[in-house]
């Protein structure tokens, strides 16, 4: 069962800004689609950094970690050299084994604030090195709460 | 209007083979997510090959080119350092302005083949340098036709 | 001809932070070794945008562009996820048509700072889209001079 | 102490052939100069392969790896979108604990054949996951013994 947020709990968005560099692009002239990929992850990293979790040292000390089961994104401007992106975070739900975020790349113009892309990709806590889905440590489960738009209660 | 192929149609996917080295992986063993997104444009680009249209010539030809405005991926089991896999490609629609490709990774193990992610990706045709979405040119869907599952009418 | 900096010039480096992130990784568990290349060129582009000078912007001005002509790296520890690297840049050599820098990758450990790897990158001028070796536009020339070492007179 | 190979030796070099992608290239339209970093290691990891030799199976047999310790490369003309490039690769020194490697990229042009790029790489054996330096299993030693042009006998 999914348990939406309350209408006025008016969760922030994590915000993460990105920089477009050579390595980005490709030869169209624009960044490379799988590009976004990277970015979403950078953000989602400095997310999980703001709410106190590292990555490598939770592998050490859990042996889990998260992997991404699965993306979804619309491509709808491209960035170019030199862009300065900004990375949007939010959760949509909060499971036992797994998590969706809703993520979108914008750009600051002049005047207005463009959608580049936007997505949503899921992941999961596994076990290393088999990989084992299994449920998200309690510690990281309750830092996630207050950001989580939505909880999976099943 | 989507025609879909006729049952019998049997058009067989491309196949592109597809080696994991160290560039494709990260420190959880695995081939990073962002990677297949790769595997699978090097599949397309093959494909296209495969029909004659190579892609620096056909911008110098037509100023145009492909772009990535959707994908869709489910990560089902991972691929790790020395994996050989397969990256199949089928043309689900053929419309006027955008192309809606499947696409998926195999690994050939022992005694069966294992689905390790599978996703649809769909392309526009643009033209350079704004990237203004162009109608397909005529030799292009005359080439990708006999490969194509359904194609959109309108 | 080149000229010495002068002993007491003390140009200081330009610094620039990189955190390392999965994209980094390999699964030999630490930043693959052409990702510090990445690391490189985000920090010398960073080190132009400090002296006002946009690449992106630059191109379109002057339809020139900077690309590496040889590089040397020597690696002497790995760095691993997650953690916050320094890179440094130095101008070693301003030519007419290219510049010689050295770069180094940093981790501040708790109580010493630990060299990872550092190299010299050479840099030359060129006209797009034939990549045309040329002049550096004085410009660039000008804003760059306070930084360098020694300059080639020839 | 190095012994050079007798001159008539003739220990050709292993070929490998990379095709270039979208996600090798760069706004510059060109090759990003990191990325053929990424071809020398697929042309190594394939030149091992010819060996008999496997990395992920040799680390999970051994506990050890091969880390890159030293790069050098000086790029002489660029690579496009579409191209296919061929990686040599010969071993310039065995050492005991590393292997100096003469790596280039060539294309085939109608008429000849041009040096895109060309550099050394040294690669250390390593125990993961300490990464210490130690010396190169006898059975590697023994497989690479025949296309080696030096030996180092310290």
């Amino acid at each position: 069962m999914t348990r939406p947020a309350a209408p006025d709990a008016g969760v922030a968005p994590h915000r993460w800004p990105v920089r477009v560099y050579w390595e980005d692009t490709d030869a169209g002239g624009i960044v490379y689609y799988a590009n976004y990929l990277k970015f979403f992850e950078r953000a989602r990293t400095e997310w999980l950094r703001t709410l106190g979790l590292q990555q490598h040292a939770l592998r050490e000390a859990t042996g889990g970690m998260f992997v991404v089961s699965a993306v979804q994104v619309r491509y709808q401007r491209p960035a170019r050299l030199d862009d300065a992106l900004c990375i949007e975070t939010r959760v949509a739900t909060l499971g036992r084994a797994s998590i969706e975020l809703q993520q979108r790349a914008l750009r600051d113009d002049s005047d207005s604030v463009m959608v580049l892309c936007e997505g949503s990709v899921r992941i999961g806590w596994v076990q290393a090195p088999a990989l084992q889905p299994a449920r998200i440590p309690a510690a990281i489960v309750q830092a996630l709460q207050p950001y989580v738009e939505s909880v999976v209660e099943s």
